[in-house]
């Protein structure tokens, strides 16, 4: 299949499912709205659907994981929505419309983010048990995503993120900030649809290393954009990094050089796959779809 | 047992395993410091307390539910350092020490309230299968706590005690806040130890009674408190709850009327476990003690 109408359709099954888990009678209104406007909003579902793309490589059926596909976009929204705060990066702007905050004020804000995050470990358990998921793979898969947003993994890098402002760091610590901040959820993604799926060892191994390949490039391809795009393309503000002195890759190695670290990064994560040989076609043309990105 | 050699015991075994999830070498440290600012500071330790006591209850070894009443006090801590924020309560101090945010900044205490609501699912779900708790119960007990802690518990809670302020509200306005925000994190913590133990659908009906009782009445005594105690015995401000117009069971039904309904919550709720005769001697004790506390 062909890699756009792959990702629409795999985009319309996500947003689907995530619609019937925050139906407009949900209560407290002002919460359920404040989570319905960032949750479902649009935006790139590069996530959930690299977990459908890794349940397809292994002819899993989609019950299995989508709870899973779900919880990991709820997470990374939850992530979007406390990193916009004023307290932290204070971005008025995302994806082309006001940020959580700016509509719902800080204080729903913050609950909404917290909401997100629980709610995501309640869909993941209660849908394990009621879909007969094996409960052992459903704890394994609650356990991967768990560590790699937690001290270990997204927060650590958030933090990191933070207190690195305005402050000259080196090679290692913004290496650390782009792998934790932004790749431990994406290579999350890609291990959870491995881990429930029937996999080997050495499937989890290829699998890991797409994902730490990719979930770099995305971020550094992140910071490009950040330079090269615009307010249209972006729907957020650009040169942002800059003014906020972030320490990002084509800060601290060059423009240039990130770059060629990019394409380096998509060769390695479709050579991590190559064993699969066409049937890993998706995930193979979604490395380079994320190299090219113009948003 | 007497209860107080009891709580203290009980105490100790969760703030040493507390320890251990949280030791100084984790990195990134500023995040660690903030962590165990809040969480390793004392605190009452009820709602691990009763996870244990009702573990004790049906005999259950320690090593089951010492994970999962770890992570519920870990949860608790995430909300208090939340709800402190300039953006939601504003308070200054807590256990007579500065609150999280005026320590480390409001970034880091939003930061670090994300990361111990992440790792309480990481470490309920690496322990489970580590020592080798059955997974559809681990799975059930994660579920119930995600589930008593979101949209429909804690954070609804909140979000409908912060919309509140300064507006007159009803007495089932009051009652759905008081049971969210603070009964519900009460009642998961007896339903888990319930839920990870052999017992019947009978035995969790008693339970979850007993646990709504105290749940409700753990909150009417701390709004009784917050009028009739001191900054000294309660380590934080009093009068608060009326300064920022906050409703209250004194605020809404009266004082009088609320410590009526607290005695009977309490009576409720040894009711409720009545069944079980000596054998729950130190959970009726509890909710003596809850009832009875200054602090």
């Amino acid at each position: 299949m062909n890699l756009n109408r792959y990702l629409k359709s795999r985009k319309e099954i996500v947003e689907e499912e995530l619609k019937k888990y925050f139906p407009e009678e949900l209560y407290p209104e002002v919460l359920a709205n404040s989570i319905r406007y960032s949750l479902l909003d649009g935006g790139k579902r590069v996530r959930p659907v690299l977990v459908l793309a890794v349940a397809d490589l292994f002819n899993t059926p989609y019950e299995k994981v989508l709870p899973f596909a779900c919880a990991i976009e709820m997470i990374h929204t939850y992530t979007l929505i406390h990193d916009d705060l004023p307290a932290m990066d204070n971005d008025d702007y995302r994806r082309g419309k006001l940020t959580n905050h700016k509509v719902y004020g800080d204080a729903i804000a913050i609950l909404a983010g917290d909401a997100l995050l629980t709610e995501a470990f309640r869909i993941m358990s209660e849908e394990s048990l009621a879909k007969g998921i094996e409960p052992k793979k459903a704890l394994k898969a609650i356990y991967e995503i768990a560590f790699r947003c937690g001290i270990s993994g997204v927060v650590g890098g958030q933090v990191m993120d933070i207190i690195s402002e305005n402050r000259d760091i080196d090679m290692a610590t913004i290496e650390y900030i782009h792998t934790h901040k932004t790749g431990a959820l994406i290579l999350a993604s890609i291990r959870v649809g491995a881990i429930l799926s029937r996999t080997t060892s050495k499937d989890i191994d290829r699998l890991t290393n797409y994902g730490k390949k990719i979930g770099l490039a995305f971020q550094i391809m992140d910071d490009i954009l950040d330079i090269e795009s615009s307010f249209e393309k972006l729907g957020k503000k650009t040169g942002a990094d800059i003014e906020k002195k972030k320490n990002t890759y084509p800060s601290v190695i060059g423009l240039r050089e990130s770059k060629e670290l990019l394409n380096d990064l998509t060769e390695d994560a479709i050579d991590a796959i190559s064993f699969y040989g066409e049937r890993a076609k998706i995930l193979k043309d979604f490395a380079i779809y994320l190299r090219d990105r113009q948003n």
